[in-house]
Formats: structure tokens, sequence, C-alpha cells
């Protein structure tokens, strides 16, 4: 019989919390308006999120926290936004919607129920202080947080996940990605980890085209985290 | 009016957690007889603490992690208890005596007492996984762990407290270190964090001598973590 699973990975961002709603609702509370008028400026902002980190993993450029990548993303769009205007408090205040993201329905306790099943961290190339801020805001109990500055490196960098798994004291084989994109499972099947796809078919709005089914036959799929919990109380 | 405290650094071993006499206990447990014939075990294990990490703060070795370290010390120490027999299994077994530490009486519910106070992160030599199943086992509930592979160095460096205060987004004097032992405060205030103690006088057992009393005018001298939420709490 194989080792059970004893630490399970997290992607954060799409997978535990709704960026894309909780970004547009916290917009229209600080400039006007309502969310529906913000959905484009959140898009815009998280459009800027993997092309910058790839400066980082391609070595073009030294690790910087998200923190620093999400600010100068939002300078680079705040113009197109009407917020030119924007004074360095403002922005600084701005930066911080990502540190309140609201979790999907079940997110909260959903990750309680897989407790039973090992230890819940957060592996998210968010940094630690943006997912323990998240974690207060969103009611999520965390084990353990292994964001970027911890793997020392941006998923999916096949060091991502290795160094997760190192850092938690298992071999791969003992370890879960849990994400709602097939890309992050994939990268970390590939490093010998065990796989779960929550599907999460309006991350990116009503209009979703990707990531709405399994596109590898990944160890689970579900459709939520207390479903998943199920699946593997059964499958133990 | 000083900006007011956001992240509150905790020491672990013998501030959160009664290191001597779980070891103890679990060694009673594994190896027999009473706890009391094996408080020995735990000082000898214990004394070689600092010493092996002495080797990496100095650079003579590189960083390895404590579980490691705990490991090699065990291994050093067996004969003199008469564990020599051990065999690998027992011995990778016994070295998580240290992952399975009870918190003091007042551990749990005071730093849930003093999560209004600010983030409330583990800043601890032990490794994340280590401190990660202790908070499972004692019911401490982390914001955050900022084990020594985070900070990437061992107390009391002064980049072990910079370290910490920049991963967690702020400047040293919004932090406050919280610890049993006027050291680890020593070179915590040193490098411009705040400082509370919590004496625990019975860490060393009951002729204990040291640390029984502020060294240094400390911000905060609490006897439990309960009483420094108080303190706190009529500081604001």
């Amino acid at each position: 019989m194989p080792e059970p699973v004893r630490i399970l990975l997290f992607d954060v961002f799409g997978t535990v919390v709704d960026w894309r709603g909780s970004i547009a609702r916290q917009a229209a509370n600080a400039f006007g308006g309502t969310a529906d008028d913000w959905f484009a400026f959140a898009d815009a902002w998280r459009a800027r999120y993997q092309p910058s980190m790839q400066e980082i993993r391609s070595g073009r450029r030294g690790f910087v926290q998200l923190d620093t990548l999400h600010r100068e993303n939002l300078d680079a769009i705040l113009a197109d936004f009407g917020l030119a205007h924007l004074d360095e408090a403002q922005r600084r205040q701005a930066n911080l919607f990502w540190h309140k993201l609201d979790g999907w329905d079940d997110s909260a306790a959903g990750l309680e129920a897989l407790k039973s099943h090992g230890l819940v961290c957060a592996h998210s190339n968010g940094n630690i202080r943006l997912i323990a801020d998240m974690a207060r805001h969103a009611g999520l109990r965390w084990d353990a947080i292994i964001g970027a500055e911890v793997a020392g490196a941006y998923k999916p960098m096949p060091e991502a996940y290795r160094n997760a798994c190192s850092i938690m004291g298992v071999e791969p084989h003992q370890a879960m990605m849990v994400a709602a994109h097939n890309d992050d499972l994939a990268a970390a099947r590939a490093c010998g980890l065990k796989t779960a796809l929550v599907v999460r078919p309006t991350e990116h709005g009503p209009t979703q085209t990707k990531d709405l089914t399994a596109e590898q036959d990944w160890d689970y799929t579900a459709a939520t985290f207390l479903e998943l919990a199920k699946l593997m109380a059964v499958s133990r």
C-alpha cells in the first residue's frame, strides 16, 4: 500500500479565495460605483501577475515579494482606470486589497475538514504577510504558510514544489498539490507530488473558458474542498 | 504617539512550550519509568542545542534544520542513558518528541488573547514542520510561522530578527519579541524591536536560577501571556 499523503499544499489565488470579486468589491468601496464597474480593473491588475513573476523566474530580476510586484503592476494600470491621481498613501492602501480577499463559500470549512488528511499549508506565490493577513480576514486556519520567500522560487518552477516538500519534511509522493489550475498541478505532478483539482468555474468571471475540467487524470477532481475531503476519506 | 506594535514574534521553546517536561514524559512513555527518570535526558539533549547551532552561526557549517541538529544531538547522548540499542526507526521516532511539546497552561488561550494586538508569529529556531506539528499537538494557532529556514539565520543573530520584520512587512519598532529569555530580548532590542519578557520559572526545573527576573527595562514583563495581553490593552 502506498504511503498516505501527509501534507496538503494549496494554491491560494483563485483556488481558496475569489481575487476577482474581492478586488472589484474593494475598489468599488474605495473609489465609488459598484463591483461591476471594477471587474476590468481587477482583470487588468491580475493580467500583469504572471509576466511580472516571469522576470524573476527567468533570472532577469532578483527575487522580490509579490507585494512589490502588485504595487508596480498597480502603478502601471491606474491611469487606464482614471486613478492616476491616487497619492502614495492611497496606492499603498489599494495594494493591500490583495491582503483582504474573501474565500469561496466552502473554503474556511473545507480547509478544516481537510485537516484530518494532513497538514494544510498555503503554497502560494503570495508573500507570508499577505497570506497571513488574508487568513485572518477570510477565517482560513493554515497549519503553515509556505510563501514564495520560503520556497525561494515562484511556482511553477520545480524548486517551488521540491523545496516545499523538503521544508515540510516529506518526500514528494507524500504531499498533494490542491489547485484550481491544471498548469499548477501539471508542474507539481512532474515533481512527483499527488494532485487534486478543485474546479472554480467563476474565478475569471461568468465567461471563463479555462480550467473548467481536468486536463489530466489528477488523483482527485472535486467541485469544493468539502467534496475533496469526502473523496479522500472514501479512498483512505 | 509612537506607531503601535503590529507583529508579535514569539520565542517557542521554553516561552510557549515546556520542552523539559514534555521530553521527559514522552521518554518515559517510550522507554519506561516515570518522567522523573528522564529529566536528565531532556537536559542533556537540550544542552547540546546552543553549541550545535553555534557551528552554523559561526559559519563553520552550512545551514541545516533544527530537526537535523536534534537528531545528531540525540545520537550523541543515547549511550549515556542506556539507549545505544535504539534502531534507526526508534531514533527517528524519538526525534519527533520535539514536534509534540505541550504548551504551558496559559499558552493556547494566551496566544488567542494576544491576537487583538497583532499577528501572532512563531519566531523560533525550530523548523517550520516542527513548529507546525507542535501547533497541532498543543492547540497553538499561529498567524504565521517564521522558522529558522524562513529567516535564514538562527537567533540571536541580528539577521534573524531583521529578516523576520522584513518578511512581515514592518519596521523593527512595529514588532515585539516575546520571550522567556533575557538574551533573546536583548538581541531583539539591539535590532530595534520592542520586547516583552514572560517569565517561565520552571523551564529548567524547580531549581532554575536563570531568567527569573527582567535584566533590562523591557517594554513589558508578565507572568503569563494572558497578563501580557492585559498589560498591552491598558497601555493602548
